[in-house]
């Protein structure tokens, strides 16, 4: 049996570009014992992906060279010679760009259930992202009554999220977007309050929107547009350092305002999130959305593209905010 | 009865100086109903008094022209008006860069007890600096025995309580100062297992001395020793924004590297820590402070001058790092 797959070429610095990987096509090898094969669904397009491939500071070592593009993904088990893992289960993890993956139970993130919901979206609401919408707003944000949050990348993966998670949490989500386009969809269907366009002067349009104060802060961008939320934290505000999208590399740290006095003076608490530190939580976080997604409180926005060849301009379209929702690669029509 | 006072001349921008000072005499003002006068004994030189005189960020409304510098200090009750104050007793709070304070109860931090320690101890180990230390190391630092837990300006007010209650809790306290001197007395006073001066070097001396990272990192100073600082820090670390002293303004925010990165990647948790918020605890913690310098268990080290008038070169004096431990002004001989 042959396997398509995407593996990285050159290393990139910063947002890695379609020129950086190759598809090739390789025999599927035979399994050891303790292995199973999955042949992958549907493939995650996240921005943590640019973390995998560059030398910079991360959570994970980075993808070798010539090695299969890191990713996680929708399979379902062809072949197992694994007690825990049968034939037709659906499975979320690391199986990587490509139609096969040669798994351990180290691969594995999250069972699926194809009655919970759609198989797209235990890649997406059930998948990290939606697990890092409720469980870095839980566990950081902290969010009570009343209070103003305010996210970046709000019409992205995770965004979208949040301002659900938030107004059901009776908060006042304020989207920060990069067009009129994206605030209107934040408000019609994410349940923002309002949205302020980074594109045009923030400071002032975030004196308006949150007279008061932003108590929460979801940040997934950092840089310029970051520093000015830091600037208008209420006292005792909490900030969800969740993704920093907007720097393209770290290879040399960029410099910007510091933050210290913000920190001491308001006394602010700031705190990085990976969503892979809360696995034991991810089944029980997982069933509560699906409920939710069933009770039609919850919204989910999907931008699927057909084909594995796709997946490197996807990562790059995510970069630059042309996704509408969950950016996904369905590996067939 | 005539009251030595000293006011606030000019606004300076960063340290204040001197020159932004004046001494005058006033009349004390006969008590209303609801007051009573406080004789100050010794008045807190701290760091923090900078933040009361600049129109900058900060936690409290500026000090304004005319006006007696806003000071922490140990006084004695000369006269009341209030049932809940008599004569004689010992008192903390906002007595001011002067001889007399007429107070409201407002002013008042804590009641001193003199048969607990000196009363100087009552500024200091007792007082916000003591409080601090132990308050901001629990509350945010939450050290866990055999961790590492570096603090800057060390050999302060703050920094030399803070090394000896983390060799307490079983850490490794590694102090980070401006001389070989004051390293030197970390060592051998203030509990810390070693040290670093940041006029050499300091990463690659950090490498040295924290091989696993930095698990907590108390911050007195912010600036380019906090960066280097804030680079060696351990996954999970946590970091304890308790002053900026490094930093001479912040009318304009300085820039320095982004933290973002590192917060996200190494799941780091960034606090700011005022005292004030933690009145509540202050008479249950100085309890605690006071026994085990009883047990001679905690050491302090005092830098007094004696007379009023000493007291805007003694804060240039703690800005410059000349001080030696705690600086107070002793108002009699």
């Amino acid at each position: 049996m042959k396997n398509r797959r995407i593996v990285l070429k050159s290393r990139p610095v910063g947002i890695p570009q379609p020129a950086h990987f190759e598809l090739e096509v390789a025999d599927v090898p035979a399994l050891e014992y303790g292995e199973f094969l999955v042949e992958n669904v549907c493939l995650s397009v996240d921005p943590a992906q640019r973390g995998y491939v560059n030398e910079e500071n991360n959570y994970a070592p980075p993808v070798p060279l010539g090695g299969v593009m890191r990713a996680l993904a929708v399979g379902r088990v062809r072949e197992s010679r694994h007690p825990d893992y049968v034939r037709d289960q659906y499975l979320y993890g690391w199986f990587g760009w490509q139609d096969y993956c040669v798994c351990r139970p180290s691969a594995m993130l999250r069972r699926v259930d194809p009655a919970q919901a759609s198989l797209s979206t235990a890649a997406g609401l059930l998948g990290i992202n939606g697990l890092t919408a409720s469980l870095a707003l839980r566990s950081i944000g902290k969010p009570k009554a009343g209070e103003t949050v305010v996210v970046t990348a709000a019409a992205g993966a995770v965004g979208s999220i949040v301002g659900q998670l938030a107004k059901l949490a009776d908060c006042r989500p304020i989207a920060i977007v990069g067009s009129e386009e994206k605030g209107a969809q934040c408000v019609a269907s994410f349940g923002y309050s309002a949205y302020a366009n980074y594109r045009e002067p923030l400071e002032p349009k975030l004196r308006e929107l949150c007279p008061d104060g932003v108590d929460v802060f979801f940040d997934n961008v950092s840089g310029a547009i970051a520093d000015s939320i830091l600037g208008q934290m209420a006292s005792f505000g909490r900030v969800i350092q969740c993704g920093t999208i907007s720097i393209a590399s770290w290879a040399s740290v960029p410099q910007g305002p510091r933050v210290a006095r913000e920190v001491l003076t308001r006394r602010l608490r700031m705190e990085g999130f990976v969503i892979f530190d809360h696995a034991a939580y991810f089944d029980a976080v997982a069933a509560e959305l699906a409920a939710l997604l069933a009770a039609g409180a919850l919204r989910v926005e999907e931008d699927i593209e057909i084909g594995l060849e796709r997946a490197p301009q996807a990562l790059v379209d995510v970069y630059a905010g042309r996704n509408r929702g969950k950016k996904l690669i369905q590996l067939k029509a």
